[in-house]
């Protein structure tokens, strides 16, 4: 297990685009802000989608100019791009890093993309390309990856085949979505070792969805499979739109008390980011599916 | 990781203990019943504490009456014994495994027992072997042994120390209880393999509660230490209310459907579990902690 686990929030992302509400742009960049602040590695501040389509994600752009104008944090600022369209705006408003994904099940592939799998992937390659000609970052991530909501559960050489595809194109840093919230721990560890047997170099990150309970256990497994980087949501908000079940992430405020309590990532500032979940409950009014920030006394 | 995982279900006893209404016997015997149905190992039915102490415990002598009436279950029936007294009860009204268990931490155990760590450890020996003499299993469980809610940081050397004495004593049913939900994955893992240095042939369960949100992680950890047996509760049910901070157990169905989805301990019925758990939902009229029973749509 790395001893440098790289800490990805996807929460403003993966989560917000979740909620039935708008939450205010102000009290987003509060959010963001704070997130940036508590030492998080990377932080995804939106997605670029048809703001008609999704109305959460429609001050992406605006997010971005705020947080990259005299920026100094040294958190990267990602940003989801679905499309050529998408890219092209990230570009435009301080994108550092674009993630981008295909997914394993063709099923959920044509109900997100209107394409098939293999379409989608070259598609996303093609994108990832443009975005480092463009000097930028790019992770591309193999959604629905241990199983689907439509499909149940999916081939791992399908999964094998479309990480061979982003390495013959020179990507390198690649995510394993857990779309459905359908991956187990042993499953987990066996997939991210065949992952690195098609090339130990490979920057490796994971996305779990606590559908079932399996968040955490997953996030272990693959930790422990070598995986360096880690996608979660404060509060623990999330999901995703397009699978038929879906819950939230793990909290990413839960992931750093555990690292912490191993003596890992100690600089990340847990305080604060147990006092921003805490503002999202209350923002929203209800319980989170997070622990940690529930827990008014630590020993 | 064993291929036959223990399952042991405590919720009855310390889930039911933490409701703030007493269940009706009826109610509470009908659950009993479905999960012994359901194919489980081992069932807590109740602990045998004073009734007026603890009034959700008061039916534990008439459950075991009833369960035990003509069964041919081959599933375990266990209780739960603090004192001589709860003894002499469960050996009249057919406890077939008793637990019991001392804390690791100090504060813990006088607030517990009014007793110190050693007293209180070898008071449950005496307990075990009394138990042992009248033809009955026993199980004897270090509380509090990867940290506590009042003290903090339990040396891991005490915990060893109270395992050498049961050991000494003849008990080789062990299980390690994370009564605050302060334990980590890693620290699962050395605990249990310092355990297993002791004595490669101990019967090892283990029994986590979910306050930070890594009960289910926690398991896998022990799983793969060599823990043979685990301890949750049907819907997630639980906690310790002798400790500041507690939340639920892990879900049993959660658990079981994990290990179903590796192939492990498909004999159970985990539709009958899920059943069972939507029925305590029901009864409580509140969400419980387990995610499965939740989840309608089962791909």
């Amino acid at each position: 297990m790395s001893a440098r686990v790289i800490l990805h929030e996807v929460g403003p992302r993966d989560g917000l685009q979740m909620e039935g509400q708008v939450v205010p742009l102000e009290k987003k960049e509060a959010w963001l802000r704070g997130l940036l602040e508590s030492g998080l590695d990377i932080v995804q501040v939106g997605s670029f989608v048809h703001p008609e389509k999704v109305p959460q994600m429609a001050d992406t752009d605006e997010l971005f100019r705020r947080l990259s104008a005299g920026k100094t944090s040294p958190t990267v600022l990602s940003g989801l791009a679905l499309n050529e369209k998408g890219l092209e705006r990230g570009l435009a408003c301080g994108v550092e890093l674009f993630c981008m994904g295909a997914s394993a099940s063709e099923t959920h592939s044509r109900k997100n993309t209107g394409m098939g799998t293999d379409e989608a992937a070259a598609r996303i390659i093609a994108m990832a390309k443009a975005a480092a000609a463009a000097g930028k970052k790019a992770q591309v991530s193999v959604q629905s990856a241990f199983g689907c909501g439509f499909e149940g559960p999916i081939p791992e050489e399908r999964v094998l085949k479309m990480v061979s595809a982003y390495l013959e194109a020179g990507v390198r840093s690649i995510s394993l979505a857990d779309t459905a919230g359908r991956a187990h721990p042993a499953q987990v560890e066996r997939l991210f070792g065949e992952v690195f047997r098609l090339d130990p170099g490979i920057e490796c990150a994971c996305h779990f969805h606590n559908t079932y309970g399996l968040g955490m256990a997953n996030i272990y497994a693959a930790l422990r499979a070598g995986v360096g980087s880690v996608e979660t949501s404060f509060a623990g908000l999330g999901g995703c739109p397009f699978t038929k079940v879906a819950a939230g992430n793990v909290a990413t405020e839960d992931l750093v008390r555990a690292l912490q309590q191993q003596g890992l990532r100690k600089e990340v500032d847990l305080d604060r980011l147990i006092a921003i979940a805490r503002d999202v409950a209350a923002h929203f009014g209800r319980d989170m599916q997070g622990f940690v920030y529930k827990i008014q006394e630590r020993v």
